[in-house]
């Protein structure tokens, strides 16, 4: 394999968002780790990569829990190499009526969008902070900024989350490490919003208006652009959402 | 004890907002049920109050427990009267460096915070929704609308529990219940700030200059209005700082 | 007359929002002074609140000419006492699509409920600063906050309004002024809202559902409340919508 | 001279974000057109370019004026080529208490800021609309969101810029219009600036800390970012600050 830049780990990397972000930091010459709950879907993803030269390591990790977070970041860091980039992208939508919002549910919307959140966030931030460089990212949405009816726990989540970035923004800015809070304000392109439009709407892929559905490349190049910013100035906060989308 | 129009239901109500909220709608004619984890705490708010002629009861509750939040709900509509109001103050302020924040911690700050506000907030939304009437308040801080440095964990809680108080309004809203978040940007007129101004600085509470701090009946004189207003306006969200604050 | 706590001075006041603020105010025992472009158009005004033993005067004033309102500021010091509060409440919208946005358009818009807004709100600062003491309210609306589709004269015009009343908070609040901005962010309950909704879809007034129009009183309540608050604790900005409102 | 994608239009581009973008978009193969009220000045930068093989045209604007941006606009459309992408990036920081902001200064921060910025982004979009493309980019800064003290002039036009590029971004996104709205939350490193911290604190560009003022290249890099994007995911505001910041 190649030489590298440096290590980009995507955390909640899944074969959206996640495989695109790859693409995107591995040709740009990253070494990619890819961490997920289940590392063997992540299989296709990694085959494409080493065919094409990439440097890519799937790993598995539950990130709402310490103790796997910690000993993810210290096994990459001694055996692939020093953290440039961290992605942080879990995160399940969910919409509920209040009164159907188990606390299971809201505990759970909260755990894996947020907590986790601030798990990999900080130990991005502790082996970034000595170096005195890195990006970490954090992937919003419309329920960052509105709390709708129905989204109870899932608006909840993200804006903890948004908090979050923010105050890592504030803090870690000074000494060099960029924190990237992107708005997603649109439906992804993915597999899952098909298969969700085709159950609930009986819409077909073919169906779906061209360019309605923000592209997980479209979301890669803008994390892209945030990571080549230089340090006179950095963008912390970004939306995207397509030409025709109402907002 | 004189007739009530109601019962105003006040959780993680202290000393300070709490017994400021329940002087304010105990004049209001509203039975106060003033809950908070030891009860005895409140025996001289209780003593006051009942010596003024007013209804009011002291209940013991964990908030970040469903069980007991679902039990102080049903306790309180059976053997005291119908829900009218209630007040979800809890939360407690943290300021600590993003890698001194354990993740004790966080998750400490958001299950008071925020998780014990669902909690609240929707066991108050189930006993009001079936009669359409109902105002749920929630306490917010500068921290609900700004991610400053130190404060990862705390305003990550107070960021999701504003998400909760907009996502509750707009569904609620429709069905009559009046959801009201109070975003309190400035330091609060308590005995705990004395002290911790007196620890921290040395300041007596003697030498802090006049209306620097927001007093607590101010805070619930807002409470009052949101309650008061007629359902063809209502407001959702609204601030409340020294005139001599910066912001 | 009786005797007056002072003068409240409302300019655009008309016989929606203007007159309930007026009626609001001089039963809180204030000397009204209602100004707009042609006076007459406020004497049922005047009759009725003389008839109850209220203090009111009506004066004439085109709030965009600098000479105009200085003249009328000197003139009610003078003549009728101090301002203790001035509403700014002019404005009109405006919905077109861009390239129908003449300029002329676009330089009203601004003109009345930015600029004249600054005029007035200055004249009040101006009187005000020396007695340190005083409220000036300031009337917004959904276009102070969102920037929507075939509102580019309007929402320009209402957000230069609120950046005016957030710069003048800060700067005037040390000051002893307290400055409010109130968005209105509904359909105002008013004859001319009645004959718009007619004219354009033709709905009768008796078919409007009820509370689905804000009503002025529940204005003038807004402004009231946010008057009568302690320094300790004021509101800078609320919103103001019906319970049924989607936001 | 090589050939063009097509004209850059920027307005209100002086020497130092005004040449940044026209180097940035050179560079990516656009033909320039750099428009000011004193074209001569641009010379240096012409020269500069054209040395270079590109393509660039100085033009004479008062952006205030009707009649001249749309003389500007038919004569670059005739004579140059299409127009797709412009620039607005006129504006002029005033710092002034209430009491000393004459009507005057009040009426020119707008013209230059707000007005001119409608008048240039509206006849932008007039061209582009039957053409069903292009890109509308709207210079903002700290005084786009917040309305700090001293700044009642400045922050007024700006917050009504951003209504401006909001409304706009709503009704043309769907026919394809791409309008940006970047908030430079920060020194920009420029002549000017070094010239005023010389001027007012004795300050040397020399010892101007490094990377803390935002260099006009980084802000022609985030505009071309914007450009850049596909209609599936479009960034319509972002802001951008130094590292070293405190925001």
């Amino acid at each position: 394999m190649g030489e590298s830049r440096g290590v980009a780990m995507l955390v909640g990397a899944g074969d959206a968002i996640g495989a695109a972000v790859a693409r995107r930091f591995a040709s740009g010459g990253y070494t990619i780790c890819i961490c997920r709950r289940d590392p063997t879907k992540s299989q296709a993803l990694v085959d494409e990569l080493r065919a094409k030269g990439h440097n890519i390591h799937a790993f598995s990790v539950d990130a709402r829990q310490e103790a796997e977070v910690q000993k993810l970041f210290a096994g990459v860091e001694r055996d692939i190499g020093p953290i440039e980039i961290c992605l942080f992208n879990a995160g399940s939508n969910v919409n509920k009526p209040l009164l159907e919002t188990t606390e299971k549910l809201f505990f759970k919307a909260w755990e894996l969008a947020c907590y986790a959140g601030f798990l990999v966030g900080r130990e991005a931030a502790r082996v970034m902070l000595p170096r005195r460089c890195g990006t970490i990212l954090f992937t919003g949405a419309t329920a960052s900024i509105r709390g709708s009816k129905g989204f109870v726990a899932f608006s909840s989540a993200k804006f903890g989350l948004r908090a979050l970035a923010q105050a890592m923004a504030r803090e870690l800015g000074p000494k060099n490490i960029h924190v990237v809070h992107l708005i997603i304000d649109a439906g992804v392109d993915s597999e899952a919003i098909h298969q969700r439009m085709k159950a609930a709407r009986g819409i077909e892929a073919s169906e779906i208006p061209p360019d309605s559905l923000t592209k997980t490349s479209s979301i890669a190049e803008a994390y892209w652009f945030a990571h080549q910013q230089s340090r006179d100035g950095w963008t912390h906060e970004l939306d995207l959402r397509p030409a025709v989308e109402k907002w």
